[in-house]
């Protein structure tokens, strides 16, 4: 380890997702055989104390009250934006900029065109990107796109996704900046994972009608007062894939009871896949070649036969954790820094489901299909 | 039981569901406390052997090759139709025009108009009606419309529910009445019960946008040709309710690996019901008002709790099955025919359905919302 | 139908079971093509009232205060048993005495000898015989025994069952006649349910080591006192099978929470079964011939590939209920009568399984192996 | 965290257990405020070479390829044994000699004779020490122990145990250590953590009965030939425990289509739960106070009412994966270090449970309860 190269981190922000970083770069460390040997060189957050404390506590050399002095600091080769979505642009750009990777959690910027105006400088800065899809890294997940590229379930018909929670079913809960008209609501924070899963395993959305519904039309301002909502609670979507297939997708923050339905179904001429994230380390497979008599959803449990389960534990019914996806998510990004493999979700997929996002309401506000093709 | 009344049936089609109507009157003679007693008078076969046969297997005192004979029987009290769909109408008016009360299996008729034509006979005549919804009668749907009725979900903000299947999902399984423009299709045939299930659960629905598609758009016509197939394979819509909640509904019959995926979801603002008729014996309930870290999807087993489950098991666990559901429906009827109760599923909801497909099917060719108020 | 020869029924006891035989009669006789046409004969009970009340209430032509009535009718060909297990074997004998076939509920006698004493008594008068053990005539438990049989899951290695209620967990529930010592206790209640499973799908028990618990040491007399329980409220078992495998069984009536937990494991040396009563139209079957990486435990969903699911439905996924699984307990043994295939459950059949509780309790109290080959 | 007192780990065996240590450690600091910071000293394994390789790809500061070494470095806080299990002893007695903190895998020793005497000279010496039974650590475990101390379940009747897998299943699968007559079989290997989570939610064991099979009685010995197999393949015991609950407890290792089935059931007299690693993010709770008809089993997910979810995750429905089940036995162990709160595991605990493996295999020989009270 000693002899590779070094990969200086800058992490702006230390919040929980910051947190959730720092864990998921300690365990790409040990698990994985990265090319890089990752440094935590700096953190910064709004005030020198607030990053000093930070920086002791997860391990950080240096901190900053200023996230500019990472951007200017030649040392560090990737810089890691956790901070509140209204940053994330200001901060990837000068970044880029600097000749700096820039691995930023979603959604990059509030408006589909700062995504791709961030996508676009990466691109000529030739820069390695990364936006924060981690449930893409879920080696089911992997194993369901493989069965379905090579034909396990024959040709594809049609889809049915859904990213369901409940962290805002209560009328109560106060506004923040997830309710903000430019950027927020359920479709772009949930809707937007639910789309990203499903173009992983379809391939690109072609067409979308969208539904979305503002349930909870005003929330508590802090003040005592209210303050009213415009972005959805909830939002529904028709889809046409390239490929040909149909589909359904869903996204609500409202649905009680509901922690973590990030769940799929997919059918072909000749099997089936169930999933759902509330138990991830499975995969429902039907086979229409089994048997008769003896066909059934067969629950597949990970196990080291998906990569790269077997990295992190030699034997299957183990099951990851979700760290264990920010992990994932980070070794393929280095991986990528390094040449080896594709870069898995960049500033240009993050932009491409960004728009995604905004088509979906555009197309829900005129009540009419709209085409989407990449 | 001998001093009751008689209720005199004639049954026109002795194929597999005509069989199962008679599997269902025995038992709803047996397991209900009928206000009549149920007489399998005569049945009706296209030809007077198939009728004789019939009558001797499955125990009517009579039959005939003509199924006009049974609407001139004065004796004859219920006319119960199981004939293919195209026969419904016209069997239907004479059996009311002839003062029957009519038992006929979904869908009434081909076209909405038709139905409702024929729920308005029915209605000038005074006779009762039902149509054939079986899965309404499961006494856990009747315990999920009862505990949303009460309120034990709070407010109802969303609704899922789908009706899939994969009986089609072969594209050499050859052309039959149910691709038939006039009246086929999986939304008819499946997207019926969903709707039907939706609006029992949550009240009328009020609009509605369609997405249908077909898929195999030709299918083998039994004379060594391939004829094309116009009505969809699988149906998508976006629901909004007169209570405000809004929704949607599929239905599929190439649904590869699915059996019977009649489910649905309903999240009200502190609680929520899911359910699948792939166990349909259990209903699972949240409720915010559990204690917290005690939260959780409840697995209720239908019991002698859920009315009627009581009359078929005295212990809870032992399970209905479908055929059990029939003889509920049957019961029900026969209590509304002596004035018990209302009718559970008349020809006004019979067409109220059939014009709930037309619509979705319209709004799905307009890609458009459509009004769908009552 | 009117071509056949009748076979008329002397039921004794109107109380729950011996409606759920009747519903069973009315359904295998429309469900199954039997050689026989059933005719409900005679109905006793304890009292003349009680019994003309229940001929009209369950459609018997006559009925008796006097069991015996029946026993000496010469038109009655079949005597059905569902009166208190006090009775049964003084019923039972003089139905076989008279040269009746007999169908009678479980247990056959208090005493393992009593239930020997019956069966002998029938094979020396060459009658036919039934023993109540519904649940092994699910179509899916049929399927594991064909399963095990073809040697789908290779050698048989290892066994575990379970019978597991609630209906006795509560201590101020009051002593019954199935709290009394002479062939009371969830082990004779239940265990023998869960023996009667395992002897089915593996074949012989060849010895057994009890553990029989008792929970409740006293119950409500109904009289303001308290009388005390010596029976087990549960046991648990290790087993060896002629079979070379090993296993463990237990009952319990004291499991809060469960209502139906008739559940089984096998374990073969190329595959595995999974099988809940609680889903009894499932059955979950892993083979390790299964492709690397996509094995795993496929739910089987009862269809017509199932024998007889296909009676009663033409399609797969909508499921039988209890009472199903009667009406085809009592086809088998229809069948049976006519010489058609073998006694499902006979008397000897009845008395291995009473003999084999017996030994439990035996060896319980010893704490050690007995053996118990047939 | 610089400022805290440094814990230097001398890590002896660089295998798959080793690495996962490791992660365990890597986590455990970023995840937890620890009392230390955690310094990874020096690595052991038996040469030079693989010791030097393992220290650059584990990040260690330094390496030995033997073992003694790391006993006689002063500056080496603990000492962390995941060598084969023969060594165990030797290395934990040395290590405690020297007045190092011990974490060992289990089994502490071949011989719970053995592992008592390990246990005595820990005592004696007063260093702190811990056994790796990590799915002690799931915080649904946590949750089940504290609901039935609590009372949620009302009085404890009854408990089973399962832990079965199928790694041995194959009987070309080659003779190992874990086959060794002093110490292996599958009651040692995976019969211990099931012993372990039972004694952890009810409390100490008083009596066993066991019932322990050889399956496969011969292995391919590595050299062409076989080796004769005396350990068990699967064991089974009865249980009394000391709070007067009785139940069952079993492991396999050839329980084909298992690969984490470390289940349990407990019931009581007004609630019950239902647990299974192979979902180990849920605890399934039934509750006999919920109302009438709305009862049944509660599915809960994890989340951060359940400690220390929360500080792996701030949202429920993430969950944790098998290797943070890791990171909070070493969290746990180093606050027992710096005198927060008591040794989740010490060697006296690991030792009891080496003390029942054993009296369940005496048992098991006699046919003959045992009594095991601490």
């Amino acid at each position: 380890m000693t002899n590779r190269p070094k990969l200086r981190i800058g992490l702006i922000g230390s919040g929980f997702m910051g947190k959730t970083h720092v864990f998921g770069f300690a365990t790409a460390q040990r698990v994985f055989d990265l090319p890089f040997e990752i440094v935590l060189h700096t953190i910064a957050d709004r005030t020198d104390d607030i990053a000093a404390q930070a920086s002791r506590s997860l391990g950080f050399a240096r901190s900053s009250g200023d996230w500019r002095t990472l951007i200017s600091d030649p040392e560090i080769d990737l810089i890691d934006i956790t901070a509140p979505n209204a940053f994330h642009k200001e901060m990837a750009l000068a970044a880029i900029a600097a000749g700096k990777h820039v691995y930023c959690e979603k959604p990059l910027a509030q408006l589909a065109g700062d995504a791709w105006e961030m996508a676009d400088a990466a691109k000529r800065a030739g820069v390695r990107t990364q936006v924060g899809f981690n449930y893409l890294c879920n080696p089911m997940l992997r194993l369901a796109r493989d069965m379905i590229r090579i034909g396990e379930l024959g040709e594809i018909r049609s889809y049915r996704g859904i990213h369901a929670e409940d962290y805002m079913a209560d009328p109560e809960s106060p506004f923040t900046f997830r309710h903000d008209p430019a950027g927020g609501g359920a479709l772009a924070d949930l809707g937007s994972h639910a789309l990203a899963t499903a173009e992983y395993l379809l391939g690109p959305i072609s067409s979308v009608l969208g539904d979305s519904v503002t349930v909870i039309d005003s929330r508590p301002d802090g003040a005592g007062g209210k303050r009213d909502v415009e972005v959805d609670d909830l939002s529904r979507m028709f889809v046409r894939f390239d490929n040909g297939a149909s589909g359904s997708i869903e996204a609500s923050w409202i649905a009680t009871g509901r922690k973590m339905q990030h769940d799929f179904e997919v059918y072909g001429t000749t099997g089936a896949l169930i999933f759902t994230q509330e138990r991830f380390n499975e995969l429902h497979f039907y086979s229409a070649a089994d048997q008769a008599g003896r066909r059934g959803f067969r629950r597949i449990e990970a196990g080291p036969d998906h990569d790269p389960y077997g990295l992190f534990c030699v034997a299957p019914g183990h099951q990851l954790g979700f760290n264990d996806l920010k992990a994932i998510e980070i070794a393929n990004f280095v991986k990528a820094i390094s040449g080896e493999g594709p870069e898995p979700m960049n500033f240009r997929a993050g932009a491409r489901i960004q728009g995604l996002v905004d088509d979906v309401r555009r197309s829900s506000g005129r009540g009419a299909w709209i085409d989407v093709s990449a």
